[in-house]
């Protein structure tokens, strides 16, 4: 047997940290440890956890932190505590070098060091495979995108059966605000287990803003960007889509707009396959606005045109690697990511058309299937 | 004036990072930077979010992450990054040193400690503060418990409506199962925009591990744990409920055990203010426990008896310091802090009470105003 010359060690809490519920895929409320060594794979687990952990836990071996404190004060130490712990797993393997996620605490890291271990954080990805989703990880992400159509189907119907009073929609002799869109998009997502946060339903300037949820009464003949991004709660995978209808008149600038973004879309779907760098599929897009007469900069003092990447990896996180954007990064077959252009211009306002799709060897592979409108009749 | 020893550095997701969250009160999907210098707050933002930021975070300044790099270029850096713009606002400051959280990323950390910087991560309670909730907190954690309230009392009444059938619960014809009343509580819960996740519904011997949630038919004339603890969407702060309720008739230890529980909360009760070590009170309520023949420890390998600790912090985290357990820790007023002792014997099964309280000078004040009640008729 060869001595291992490095062990892979994450502390963090599963229901946040991507990283460590896919390598266990257990699900914890506090944090605990989890090593890879030899090609194993072991958890730490307090008495509160122990037991679920071995019943729950897709790993090689759950280890009782209380009992790896016993064997450190039968060994000497005084008063062990997590890392005495460790030191009972690591020790007798002669691990020295110990690879962690860039997001690693700082504070358990230098305590580590302080042990004599060398710690070398690894950047995301951490886990290459987590990006290269398997034909299971495409099913749950799929199964999440169907319950975010139906359910943004209920709020474009919404949308679409409103009547206008003055610039106002209003629906059922109320006024039809972003709220209670939000509210029973949210409602109609946790039917179907899927948990929505931050579902954009931003009408007018307000989508100018990208990240704006959207507040208050939606208004006639200016677009309304829905961008909808649950996560199941039973596969923990998120879907991730936008769309941007208006009701009542566009005025030929937003028409203007919406066609660039959707050319923009089919500009990356025409591009993007194994190999092809996303910097080039941004790049091609930022061009084709500019040539359009859609440019990207600062307008008195405020950003406006294209200003965010035109695509991101979509999993256990809502965002992750790869990306299509301004910096260089290879696609490969089976990612799983968004095609996201958008164009905000204030006194217009914000259109964003997203689909998800799957890198293939010879192209991509659209994961959404709700059709694009603009102008709701 | 003098040069300042020291700034506070988080670089995290507000989603996810409390602290980040209670110094700036900006949610963002995204990582983003936090700085407080001189008792100034300021964030760096991407052109994507800095126009939300300035509108929404509660903070003295937001700086444009972009023209810092641009910045930095003119000073002569060819290709700047995140640590060069962090430059840009640290060294005219003659900032050293910076204080992070512990859970602080270590690879940013290393980068820092690169650049010159002495990286000093300190533990939590990062911003004591937050361990004192203000009477505007303390309302927010109330009217989430109050959600919390309204929503276990839906569950307790279909526990109450259902019919024993040999040893299952029905209801409408149907088994009555921890899914089915666990997606009902979600759904309540979000009608009054608050979010529930794992909540715990575990009947009989599934409760022994006392983060299990439960799965399938509920069994008459065995407990069942309902652990209900929602974020509120709106103010983000979370409340922490526990009850165990039975259909049919609870066996003589089951009646015993729970009074020895509801004995362990009134010891907490009884002992609980400003000044007094949590540790004391909970070895108070262990003893009490070992007294009535309610011992802790492994029967065949398994744990068993009272294995938690008795409580915890309650606030923008649902477990956050301080802590009433085996660990000393003084508590002080204006901490909001659960009281939860637990029993839980295989065969048995589990039975845990908790209820949220406000410590004060004198003692402490319950915010929660569930009744408790084993036995539904």
């Amino acid at each position: 047997m060869t001595t291992p010359a490095s062990a892979i060690l994450i502390i963090a809490t599963s229901e946040t940290d991507a990283n460590l519920y896919y390598a266990t895929r257990f699900i914890a409320p506090d944090s605990f440890v989890f090593v890879q060594l030899n090609g194993r794979k072991l958890l730490l687990m307090s008495d509160l956890e122990v037991d679920r952990a071995k019943s729950q836990a897709k790993v090689d071996d759950v280890l009782s932190l209380s009992h790896l404190l016993k064997a450190a004060r039968r060994r000497g130490v005084t008063s062990p505590g997590l890392l005495d712990a460790l030191d009972e797993v690591l020790r007798p393997q002669q691990v020295k070098r110990l690879v962690v996620p860039s997001s690693f605490p700082v504070a358990i890291a230098d305590e580590l060091r302080q042990h004599g271990y060398e710690v070398t954080p690894k950047r995301d990805p951490f886990f290459e495979s987590r990006m290269i989703k398997s034909a299971e990880e495409i099913a749950a992400i799929t199964a999440t995108q169907r319950a975010t159509e139906e359910a943004t189907a209920v709020l474009v119907n919404m949308i679409r059966q409103s009547e206008i009073q003055g610039e106002e929609l209003w629906l059922r002799n109320k006024p039809l605000t972003s709220e209670v869109l939000r509210k029973l998009l949210h409602v109609t997502l946790l039917g179907m287990d899927c948990i929505g946060q931050h579902s954009i339903i931003a009408g007018g300037d307000q989508a100018c803003d990208p990240h704006q949820i959207g507040t208050g009464v939606l208004k006639a003949h200016r677009p309304i960007v829905l961008d909808i991004f649950p996560q199941s709660a039973t596969t923990r995978y998120f879907a991730d889509m936008s769309r941007t209808v208006l009701k009542g008149t566009p005025s030929p600038q937003v028409v203007k707009m919406y066609a660039a973004v959707q050319e923009g879309q089919e500009i990356a779907f025409r591009m993007l396959k194994a190999g092809v760098n996303g910097q080039t599929v941004h790049n091609a897009i930022l061009k084709s606005f500019d040539a359009q007469g859609f440019s990207t900069g600062e307008v008195n003092g405020r950003i406006q045109g294209f200003f965010h990447g035109t695509g991101h990896g979509v999993g256990l996180e809502i965002h992750e690697p790869p990306r299509i954007s301004a910096a260089p990064d290879t696609l490969q077959t089976g990612q799983v990511v968004t095609v996201e252009p958008g164009l905000y211009y204030p006194g217009h306002g914000g259109i964003r058309l997203e689909d998800m799709v799957v890198i293939t060897e010879t192209g991509c592979r659209n994961l959404t299937t709700f059709p694009k409108l603009l102008q709701l009749d």
